[in-house]
């Protein structure tokens, strides 16, 4: 149990991701730190909470996931570690870790409090260096959830809004614009087949102010290069893409607009 | 037999690159994955393959290298292995590959497509994850390239142009830009020597629309602060710089353009 | 003793970062590295000097930090290693390793001239990969740092100037600008309870062309979003920030500015 992940929204171009793997590698010289991102929006604790639910998946069980997205660090915002089925996540109570560790079933959520798993001198400006690195490295070296703190049960829980179908339309949104410009929407391949969309027909597909036809495909080389297609993307979510382009690029989306899919009226 | 190199163009904001990781690290926990880069622009083979091929000499023998730009993902193109004197290379079969194979003698390549060594789901949009992650996870594992698929030999090559000389001139093309702004041709010190060029001499290049009379230097540092020079750069091509400043602000120039060099009138 | 960090300026989209960390693993298989940045703006030594300095002190003792932040490579400037009481520092003689290694008492700079211990061919572009990686490679394989080369005295020292104090008045300069557009100064606690500005004061800050009047706080959520705001930031310097905003948009300040701080008159 020694794979600690890492994301932020730091950016890459600080010492502050850098002082959170020292700091683990002062506690455990043995943790083996895998960085999923630290290019989250700014503040932006959904993009957060998507990519980290996205990602964690892939990981070996017991690997333990420390996400730092923290616009209320140093507040009465409270640390905390979740322990799920899979996993334990590290990071603050703002719903940022929630999305992740509701998919994994989640056991049990523990307040960190305890000064004896936190750097000697804790800032009210950094948490992610000061108590969750230090903490992700004590779980790796056998502590357990339950010696952080006491269990808490009014945890914060992301939002995250479902489809709604209607008379053959389904409305979702832009959860996520990846960075090819790939416009990924909360709509899943079952709410696409329930609503009878199906791989190899035609999609009217509204997004800001544009509306398009474009093929249900399976591939991005399916249609010619420059062309627009749908597809069910690796996340396994309805997404807009432009093969060999940026679909973002033409729809102008942006995450939380409305994701509206219809069926053409020449089909 | 255990280090993985990875280099997309996947950048850095998404889940992408660490869900790589993540399947490697569950098929084998004491893999040692370096990123390369996951910066090169998207869907650019040939500057995919320059850059991979610029850093795979550097690595230890037996390292297996991960490359994945890969547009025609989810299409017949199909997924390789390349068995060279000294590493092996996975990813499409786009040409992305085989510059840095064919500098190393390629042994033998052979195609993917045995499930087994597959992630369980294959998706059409990422094959990064679940066929060229996985591949290389079990490669560090003892399992044979010849175990993957059978051998093939139609595989693609990528088209990098030779410079021509005639009288006095030499003509190359831009061949990358660092993120300094060097401009990178494919003009090398045998290419310069043959055609009477030496380190000291004025050059008289042509790039974009500019023409320059600039000193070909052994260091960045032999021309004062914002004065361009030509010099031999650390991937053995001729490069043109400004010291300290950057070079493709003042030409111009993009991949793919003409580089031409000839002697000043002057000298 | 086999943790080496790696600070540059070379950006992610170039072989170079990947081609140190292959030289390094190509001579210690075992030795494990960690990117502190390779974000540092181009040529821009005191901002690596800054970043090296924050992050330095959470490595683990005996650290091998490598830096290259290099316009002067292949010129008459020096590869050394310095030796601290803690760590050992190696990279270019310009004063960009020694803001970090002062604050650890350094004991002996050596100059870098053993050929023995660099690449068989060394490039005139690329120290980082032909001297200072493997140097800090055969460092932790135990070479002593006395091993690569004579002891120098004469090594170039960064300048950081102190922030002035005069009646009611701090007088200091903008150290850095972070990714969340925080502007860090020079300016320590010390500084400011000497000249008697303490938390949950107003103070007058003087940036750019402007001036606000704003709170001395102890984290970031303590005002309104949108609000400017000071505090002492995670690396103990006075900062200004805009709670979940940046702070850099507003005053648009740039590292060296003057910082001035001052008592609001209504206060």
């Amino acid at each position: 149990m020694s794979i600690i992940s890492l994301l932020s929204d730091f950016g890459h171009k600080d010492p502050y991701v850098a002082e959170m793997k020292a700091v683990i590698l002062s506690i455990n010289p043995e943790a083996h730190i895998v960085d999923i991102t630290h290019e989250i929006e700014k503040f932006n604790i959904r993009m957060g909470a998507y990519v980290l639910a996205s990602a964690t998946p892939y990981f070996p069980p017991n690997t333990i996931h420390v996400a730092v997205v923290d616009p209320g660090v140093g507040t009465k915002r409270r640390p905390i570690i979740a322990e799920t089925n899979r996993s334990l996540y590290v990071g603050p109570d703002n719903g940022l870790l929630m999305l992740a560790a509701h998919k994994e079933h989640i056991k049990k959520v523990y307040q960190i409090d305890n000064p004896k798993y936190m750097l000697s001198q804790v800032s009210k400006t950094f948490h992610g260096r000061d108590i969750f690195a230090p903490a992700a490295a004590h779980l790796t070296g056998g502590i357990k959830p339950s010696d952080f703190g006491p269990a808490i049960h009014d945890y914060i829980l992301p939002e995250f809004a479902k489809p709604q179908a209607k008379r053959g339309e389904l409305i979702g949104e832009v959860l996520h614009i990846d960075d090819f410009g790939n416009i990924v929407s909360n709509i899943t391949l079952e709410d696409l087949e329930s609503a009878r969309f199906h791989e190899g027909n035609s999609l009217l597909v509204t997004l800001g102010s544009k509306t398009l036809n474009i093929q249900f495909c399976s591939a991005y080389g399916e249609v010619p290069s420059g062309t627009p297609l749908a597809l069910i993307g690796s996340s396994n979510f309805l997404e807009v893409a432009v093969n060999q382009e940026s679909a973002s690029k033409i729809f102008k989306a942006k995450v939380g607009d409305t994701f509206h899919i219809s069926v053409p009226a020449s089909s």
